[in-house]
């Protein structure tokens, strides 16, 4: 039995409102009767869409606030309210690169790291694709889009511009698909 | 050329300090004119360390204070101010599972999600390990560890008790290098 392991939520506050996300303080108790105090951050839920196109997936490439490098990318992004995820899945990949998915399956999903967030990310491979040329992007959006080979994605992920750890989880869940 | 997609950083300020992160405002200027504001966490980096032992990988089992839920996970943490990765993956595994590694490679870093955070997450394999049976813990670090197939765990990545996106990072990075 992992009972001993769990936690309980005493009392929180929001510590910090931002446009991306909340800073809320929980005070918790352990099973085994430990008082402690952790900061964790509420958030919609992300997206990330694994697109598929004649050997090669869709990416997008864009400026990284934070890490403030360019980061290439499956394309992905916030999941509005009152939006399901698969939904958003198509709409993100719709926006930001122009492509029309007829079949959107779901690989998994899981905390962005359950130590800290609260909210849920999720992928998604879109395949038969419809390229229509156009994207839709945010005012602030700056952001490009290009295909390259599977293999060659997979073998490079990690270096260069691929930076962002959550393609990897993306990668693992497609190849853990693609196993079955 | 993607340097129209960059953006310059004109000002920032601290909006929250806590123990694991503080948040950053940043008042930035694209390269095509915008302005905006973006906030960003700065922490220190992380590490994870996949750890082989006869067909096995050694996982820690641990409550997550933000996503409320037990997550059974690669051994890994904070790499502590002045710290090298490489020793705190060794440190970490150490401390959680009591397993004391010969041989660790790097497989990769990359950003936990480079939109929103300024550290690093590096993973590690350990290999040619020798179990110590000894961990040894922070006082509210309340944490089991146990050895699974590694098959088991590559199919089962994303499912039930495997919630933590990063290790699906770890895996992606791993599989990459034993395809190499």
């Amino acid at each position: 039995m992992s009972n001993h392991l769990e936690w309980d939520i005493i009392d929180k506050q929001t510590l910090l409102h931002s446009p991306v996300f909340d800073v809320i303080e929980q005070w918790e108790r352990s099973a085994t009767g430990i008082m402690g105090s952790y900061v964790a951050m509420d958030a919609p839920d992300w997206v990330q869409v694994i697109a598929e196109y004649k050997g090669s997936f869709v990416l997008v490439r864009q400026w990284r606030h934070a890490a403030e490098c360019l980061s290439l990318e499956f394309p992905g992004g916030v999941v509005d309210r009152g939006e399901d995820a698969m939904t958003a899945a198509r709409r993100e990949l719709l926006e930001e690169t122009g492509f029309q998915a007829e079949k959107i399956t779901h690989l998994g999903s899981v905390s962005p790291n359950p130590a800290l967030f609260k909210n849920q990310f999720h992928v998604y491979l879109a395949e038969e694709l419809t390229p229509t040329g156009e994207q839709r992007l945010d005012d602030d959006e700056l952001l490009t889009y290009e295909l390259k080979p599977v293999d060659e994605v997979l073998s490079s992920f990690g270096r260069g511009e691929f930076t962002h750890a959550l393609m990897g989880t993306a990668i693992a869940l497609y190849e853990q698909y693609k196993r079955k």
